[in-house]
């Protein structure tokens, strides 16, 4: 069975997934149920779940899709239309589509007369193996990434990998830079597993992707609120949101996806973990290697290196002014709340220039 | 002991109170400590509160004082300002104000970086006894009150009866509305009581000031989500927020203080309650006596009955697309999801017009 029960943030898989929605949706009873989507899901995803839901009675809210619209404007747009159109506290949000879409989606519900009820069907592999579970929601404030949000799990979470069949290809790239995260900081087998993923059938890849649920799932059911063990998530993300950001920001440099990013920050943090907690050199040399056969590599400049660095300052797991790694004694063998000289992260940034 | 101990949300007043801060202050450790003021705090109140509470190490974000700035832009101001002064997770905001400062500061705190910890220092009666227990916070979106917001009580809340001594009069009059109302809906003794509340001193009722605070924080402990007996907490504010929001929106209207509205939706609540549940005709018309004694009167037309009524429809109590208000079968004895028909409404206003 592929399910995880809770009384929220509950997550079916495939075959028994729409059953467990239109039965909360019954029991919930809600006085309007919205659908949010941007325009890709509204295209390729919505007449999907509509036939599979077999709801009925809607609306739909649609914003553009990409990152950049992941803002505050989206939300007061949204809380606006949500006014408009008679939501009250009975109503439902359910968020159809990429991580944008259910970050920004479940923060609107969460906030919305101080909460509405919202419910996640994630379509892309990124918010599938990521998004999907532990509650964080939120938008990005300027380009600094998800400054604004709470924790909030959604009420429930419906994952059916036949929407990745339309999914391009660079996206479902990017989803799995999460999935060989998770194989790091998890364990050698499932790293191992990961690497057999096929990258253009991920439909079929439901026991991998399920896995990948189940790994996150138990790192945020035991520290919710990221005191610990959740920090570990953030492996890769600390240099790779900054890059994330860096781009975004840039007006000559091109936006890189989510994954594509973090795929960079794994390289360096894996390069770190050497420098810092003797991480294998060869297991090192090898990651890198899978993860370049399948990411575009990037050129940093001394300039957008010393840009990057500067960012790391508005990194969330910063504490009295620290900013804090994640790193790596071994695959499956972390160490949080480590701290980094910058020189070495100019040595890691070189590293990843060289390969 | 004037204190309410709970892990979240612990309320001290007067004697004990600083020294219950000074020592949370200690345990926190911030990284960085903010104080969340308006300009008339920041004059009136600061200097006493560093004084008090003998902080030495702090950084001060300033809004401009009145309900107008409670809104999303100010919101983003000041997340924009946390981030430029490298606040984290470990950073702690001290909210000092009236209402407004501590719901738009609790609703940022507690949106930062997914939340950090805040402290409501409440300098207002209303928000001693209105704002100060239960974690509502949050700001307006256009004219319609509270709209956005979550629920999240402060660390702590420290209520100083002195800061009264410096609060206009109106703002007295307008908190007054608040205890009145924790009056009728808990009991004719307390109703009797907080009738002798002493307007032009308030800084000696502290007694009665922590009586309404024991009594939101006793109904609001039953019911933090407000299912069922919190919602007696809005007696008297279906149609008063729609007043005030009225009042807000109109370019020729004068805006009413929040009490001030308040009173008003008391009155036409009270004499809902002799229409629809029996409540003693009587005493209703002692109680518009008490409240017009200290509230100025105000002249509605038909056209701004009609656009109140229409506000209704976004009140956050609605179910289903119906407007539920709470009413009285009498002083101490609630109803809550009461369904009004519209006539019964204009006659309330033509109830309080011949007052």
């Amino acid at each position: 069975m592929m399910e995880i029960k809770k009384e929220r943030g509950a997550v079916y898989c495939n075959e028994e997934a729409w059953k467990h929605l239109k039965s909360k949706l019954v029991s919930l009873h809600p006085s309007k149920l919205f659908i949010l989507v941007n325009t890709h899901t509204a295209r390729f995803c919505l007449p999907v779940f509509l036939e599979l839901s077999e709801i009925t009675s809607y609306e739909v809210l649609t914003i553009e899709a990409g990152e950049k619209y992941k803002n505050i404007t989206s939300c007061v747009d949204l809380w606006h239309l949500l006014s408009e159109k008679g939501a009250d506290r009975k109503s439902v949000l359910i968020n159809l589509g990429g991580g944008v879409v259910t970050d920004l989606g479940g923060f609107v519900a969460s906030t919305f007369k101080r909460g509405i009820e919202f419910i996640n069907i994630p379509t892309s592999l990124l918010a599938m193996v990521d998004a999907s579970v532990g509650g964080k929601n939120g938008v990005d404030l300027g380009t600094l990434k998800n400054q604004i949000g709470v924790i909030k799990e959604p009420l429930q979470v419906i994952v059916d990998t036949n929407f990745l069949k339309t999914l391009p290809k660079n996206e479902v790239v990017s989803g799995y830079a999460e999935m060989l995260k998770h194989g790091l900081i998890h364990s050698e087998d499932y790293w191992n597993d990961v690497q057999k993923f096929d990258i253009k059938n991920p439909a079929s890849e439901e026991n991998l992707i399920w896995k990948s649920i189940l790994i996150k799932n138990e790192v945020v059911t035991e520290d919710p609120f990221e005191q610990n063990r959740r920090k570990t998530l953030n492996y890769g993300h600390t240099l790779g949101h900054a890059i994330e950001s860096y781009c975004l920001a840039s007006e000559t440099k091109k936006t890189l996806l989510h994954g594509e990013a973090i795929a960079i920050g794994i390289i360096l943090a894996t390069f770190l973990s050497t420098e810092l907690l003797n991480f294998p050199k060869q297991k090192c040399q090898h990651i890198a290697n899978v993860i370049l056969s399948h990411y575009p590599k990037v050129e940093f400049t001394e300039t957008t290196i010393n840009d990057c660095i500067e960012l790391l300052k508005y990194d969330k797991k910063n504490q009295h002014g620290k900013v804090l790694f994640v790193l790596l004694n071994d695959i499956g063998k972390h160490e949080i709340n480590c701290e980094v000289p910058n020189d070495l992260i100019y040595k890691a940034f070189s590293y990843y220039k060289n390969l």
